[in-house]
C-alpha cells in the first residue's frame, strides 16, 4: 500500500520545516534504515532544488525529531527508531508530578493486564529469551542495589513485544515513564515485590497462561498503586 | 512536590543541546505558560553563561520539539501543549500503514471502552457541554461531505478528557491516528455508523451510564475493525 499519513507540519509556512518534511518523505520512499548514509547535502540540494543553506536547516529540524543523527566523521544517519523522542508527551513539563505518575497508574492498570495475556498467547520463543533476560537484568540491578528504573521499563517494554502488536511496545515505555519517579519514591518497600512480582509474570507468560499472565500484571500494579497512595497520604518526614 | 523528571538527552555532549536543557528547566521553574514570552536571547545568554549565537541554536531545538513558538514580529514564546508533538511515535514511518491501523484499532478496542465508562461517571458539566460540541462538529462535517478525520479525533479526545485523568487525553489522539487513513479507506459506508455510533456513545456518558458507555464505545470500534478487515481482504478494484 503507498498511502502515508500526512505529517502535520509544526510551521507550515517556513522553507527548512517543507525542506525537512521532503527528505522525511525521501527517507520513507527509499525506505532507508539506521544502516543507511543521508545522502550529501550537495546531493540533496540538486534533488530538492534548494540551497545547501536550506538543507543543513532541514536536517538540523530532524535531528532534533530524532529521524536523522550526526555520527562523527561518518556522516549523517537515520535513527533507528525515526522520528520517536524521549519523553514525547511532555510529561518533563508537566507541574505535579504525583499525580501524572498516580493517572499513569490507573492506566497501566487498564493496559498491561491485557497486554501480559496477549503477550502469553503470542510470545515466540525468541521473545521469551529477551524476556528472560531482560528480568534478569532488573534483578540483577536490585540485587545490586543499583537504580533499575530503566532495566524495569525494559521489562516491560519486552512484555509488550510478545503481543506482536507494533504500537504496544512503543506505548508502554511512555505509560512506564512513572516508574522513575516511583522507585525513588517509593525506594525500598518495593524491590521485594518488584523480584516476586516479575517473576510470577514472566512464568505464567512462559507457560502460555494468558489468564494467571494479567492476574499476576494487575496485582504488580495494583500494589504499586497502594504504595504510591500510601506515599501521597503520608510522605516520609511529613508534609 | 518538587522532583522531576529528568529529561533524557539525545546528544548528552552538544552545547546547544545542554542549553535547550537549562532552558526547559527554567520554563517549568518559573511555570512560563503560552501566554508568557521567552526572556530575550540577550537576558537568556546573560543568564545561562553562553554567547547568543548557543542560545539561538538552544531556541531552534525547542523550537522543533514544539516547546516554543516565534510569533512573527512578537517574539519567541512558549508552546500551547510544551514538548507535545505531532506523531510523537514515529508512525509516518511505518512502512505497512495497513497493519499499523490493525494494531492501533487493537489497542483502541481495549481502552476505548474504559475510557468511555470513565468519562461517564467522572464528566463535569463543562466536559459535557464540549462534548456535544465536537460531536455535533463531526456530523456537520459528515453531512458536508468535508474530511471528518480531525473532528473525529477531536471528538475522542474530548471523552477522554472526561475522565480527569491528565494523560489520557494525550494518548487518545495518538492511538486514534488511523481515523485519518480510516476514513480513507472505508470512505461512505462508516459515515452513517459513524453518526449513529457516535450519538449512542455521547447519549451514555451524559446520562451517566457507564455500562452502556463501554457497549456503544466498544461497537462502534469492532464496527471499525470489520470495515478494515473487510478492506484488507478486499481492496476496492482487487490487489
Amino acid at each position: 500500500m503507498e498511502t502515508h499519513f500526512e505529517a502535520i507540519n509544526i510551521n507550515e509556512a517556513s522553507l527548512p520545516e517543507r525542506t525537512a518534511k521532503q527528505i522525511s518523505k525521501l527517507i520513507m520512499e527509499q525506505h532507508l534504515t539506521s544502516e543507511d548514509r543521508l545522502p550529501s547535502e550537495f546531493e540533496l540540494a540538486e534533488l530538492l532544488n534548494v540551497g545547501r543553506g536550506t538543507i543543513r536547516e532541514g536536517v538540523k529540524l530532524l535531528v532534533a525529531r530524532n529521524v536523522l543523527e550526526v555520527r562523527r566523521g561518518k556522516g549523517t544517519y537515520i535513527t533507528q527508531n525515526p522520528g520517536e523522542i524521549p519523553d514525547p508527551l511532555g510529561f518533563t513539563y508537566c507541574p505535579d508530578q504525583l499525580r501524572l505518575a498516580m493517572d499513569l497508574l490507573e492506566i497501566r492498570a487498564q493496559m498491561e493486564p491485557w497486554v501480559a495475556k496477549t503477550a502469553a498467547e503470542r510470545a515466540t520463543e525468541d521473545n521469551l529469551k529477551a524476556l528472560r533476560e531482560t528480568c534478569a537484568m532488573v534483578e540483577q540491578d536490585i540485587l545490586n542495589e543499583q537504580d533499575h528504573s530503566q532495566s524495569d521499563v525494559r521489562y516491560h517494554t519486552a512484555i509488550a513485544t510478545c503481543t506482536q502488536n507494533l504500537v504496544v511496545p512503543k506505548l508502554i515505555p511512555i505509560i512506564t515513564h512513572a516508574i522513575k519517579l516511583f522507585v525513588s519514591l517509593t525506594e525500598r518497600r518495593l524491590k521485594m515485590e518488584t523480584l516476586v512480582g516479575h517473576r510470577e509474570i514472566l512464568d505464567a507468560i512462559c507457560s502460555k497462561d494468558g489468564e494467571r499472565a494479567a492476574n499476576a500484571m494487575g496485582q504488580h500494579i495494583e500494589y504499586n498503586r497502594v504504595m504510591l497512595e500510601e506515599y501521597r497520604r503520608e510522605p516520609p518526614g511529613g508534609e
